[in-house]
């Protein structure tokens, strides 16, 4: 069953593009913006085509960005002898939002998955290791899922050999959370991670 | 913590203002967009502000539509002897989808509510009134919470002394339910509304 207006079938249509965004949900969206001023919407819309002809990717790390290179690569306060490796761009608010480091980042575009048909050259590993002159420690955080760990091996054995210290984000308990709860995989990994006092 | 992009920023603003959105949704949905064509991208934005520029409320029933009347209102096949009056448009396509109901309806743009400061005049009560001749019945299919029974009530109090029919959708157990599981409120009005084999 659909909506009369052609419009609205569009509209709905297209918000459910969106990642868990189904036609439920949709609906309820375009009720809602349907009921909003005309100026809101314009605003909303105006937003969206904003992000594809305003934000690019910095040159350097590939972090989001509006200036090339990205704020995190021009400053002069960073340390510049260590880059994180992360999976995507979202990964580095993240990160910053620890205030634990001030090294500087790169970003791969994902992560090894010969299932979906993902190797390395479809990552952004050549311009990492183009970056690697002056760097002392490369840190990888991609996810501690199944690729995220694969990848994570992929680059230690790639960057091993030229010299760099090479570290993994530590896996573990979640701070806050309950050991009973804590499944076998993520006890293991936080007993075999474990740190003197 | 926030994006260094200004404009990613924004989008996020905008997206999180829709219903149920949060921020670390409209996040999601906004690193998906970043991903996207621009032709994708300019498409969901389209449709959008097609919504205020093509969709209007139909002049009789104030149902969303591209033509005024609406399809329903315009169509020789329906029964004009009987409206079901509902709190929003988007009600409309779920009795539609029923295939049970072939008359007009009536939209009232909300609920009674005091408490929000919604009171009569706010709904299209007297545009409900002024199409009542040649009415047989006014089937009130408000939702079934405080605000919609309150609504049914007063509409049914001014409709009744008009000579006409009003009733209201019967509320009880839902197809599929468990009556364990049933609500007292619902089981009560279950009983009540019991019909005989």
């Amino acid at each position: 069953m659909k909506y009369a207006s052609e419009t609205v079938e569009r509209a709905i249509h297209e918000l459910s593009k969106l990642p868990g965004i189904g036609r439920k949900t949709a609906q309820r969206h375009v009720f809602f913006l349907l009921k909003q001023s005309e100026e809101n919407v314009r605003q909303l819309a105006e937003s969206l085509l904003e992000l594809k002809s305003k934000v690019i990717h910095c040159s350097v790390c590939y972090n989001i960005t509006e200036d090339d290179p990205c704020r995190i690569c021009a400053s002069d306060k960073r340390d510049r002898s260590i880059i994180c490796v992360v999976e995507e761009a979202s990964d580095i608010l993240a990160l910053e939002k620890t205030g634990e480091y001030n090294g500087l980042y790169h970003v791969l575009g994902g992560a090894l998955s010969p299932l979906d048909g993902i190797g390395p050259d479809d990552l952004r590993l050549k311009e990492l290791l183009r970056r690697l002159t002056g760097v002392k420690e490369i840190i990888i955080a991609t996810n501690p899922n199944t690729e995220g760990e694969a990848t994570a091996l992929y680059i230690s054995k790639l960057v091993k050999p030229l010299d760099v210290k090479v570290s993994r984000i530590a896996r573990g308990i979640p701070v806050g959370a309950d050991l009973e709860y804590a499944d076998e995989t993520t006890l293991a990994r936080a007993l075999q991670g474990r740190l003197e006092y």
